[in-house]
């Protein structure tokens, strides 16, 4: 299977992080969402996916699964071993609606789409838009998350789930834009101890091969 | 259980067509999304769901599901049929990767919250604001909806899936905004042949104990 990825979008991440879990090895192509006015808009990436938005998981047989949360899943039905979505439907729904929150209500705000739009057709300032982006990781965003885990080691019970697995890159979001998150106790909590986990650490942006400095 | 629902608020609709196909009764209760402020950010609607949005579904020992995909899946669960994802897993992923295009890449950008942001503390007009909710629910959106889903009665085969109890509502937003969508067909056949079928009739906006004229 090919991986359509970009090390630092954060919903690549998710999946890579999920690949890793699940020791399925793909090749990784990378699809750089900057030069050239972003390869994501080409007519050969969109004919891949119509959405021009990666990730983007090809099959072998030709077939591409598009949307980050889509791709978990059909690895979750391919492989189901160790579960990413909990056995038990109650925390499955709880694993399942963090991961969602993260997955719609911040992420899409803060995609470099919208950002690209605040900025030109809106005419918005680099401060606004980082103004935006602050906004939408704190309110409803990770202030609800806090609220919405339980915390420990994971976000949910003993081993990692969909939940951490769409957390921890948008941690990563917040620092890379420098915006405090530490009133978020377990989210911090969570995020401390998934970093000592290979699978997580081999999906980072800064290990990817299409990885710029 | 009860859902926390708003009869205009397109992801609760959502929740009530998949309720309504598996045949399972809620008591709904309304939350008034405009009236005070919105009463979804009252203290005591944010002690059920900390986002201060609907839906919500409120088991029978008061655990609170948020999310409506997370809810979908959990009904999934609890009442396997009719199936609303797919058995097999590439449609599975499929179905899933059209409702997350809905619930993650237009929706959320177009929400209530996002619509008062931008005409509150970035002071743009409602014309800015109408072009704005016509720009993402167009691109990237259903016109990328419309090269992915197969068409005919439904999105991906004979029976209704996750994928158009995404989709008919973000169609009832597109008219009531009056944006043109006359160019994407198998969409237009999809909600014609969707409209005809109960349980997606009596989830209607205009259709719901709270509803106003």
């Amino acid at each position: 299977m090919k991986l359509y990825s970009y090390f630092r979008s954060s919903a690549a991440y998710r999946v890579r992080i999920a690949l890793n879990l699940k020791g399925i090895e793909v090749e990784q192509v990378g699809v750089h969402l900057v030069k050239e006015g972003g390869r994501q808009n080409t007519p050969e990436y969109r004919a891949h996916n119509p959405q021009g938005l990666v990730p983007a998981l090809e099959l072998d047989d030709g077939t591409v699964i598009t949307q980050s949360l889509a791709i978990i899943d059909y690895l979750e039905a391919i492989r189901p071993e160790p579960r990413l979505v909990p056995a038990d439907p109650v925390l499955a729904a709880k694993a399942r609606a963090v991961a969602l929150t993260i997955a719609c209500d911040i992420h899409p705000l803060n995609n470099l789409r919208v950002l690209n739009y605040l900025k030109g057709p809106l005419g918005h300032s680099q401060q606004e838009a980082d103004e935006w982006y602050r906004h939408w990781i704190l309110e409803g965003g990770l202030d609800a998350v806090e609220a919405l885990i339980e915390g420990g080691r994971f976000c949910f019970g003993d081993s990692p789930s969909v939940a951490d697995i769409c957390l921890i890159p948008q941690v990563f979001n917040a620092r890379r834009f420098k915006i405090d998150i530490s009133h978020l106790k377990k989210i911090e909590a969570v995020d401390r101890h998934c970093k000592e986990l290979p699978a997580f650490l081999d999906a980072h942006p800064r290990r990817q091969p299409d990885t710029e400095i």
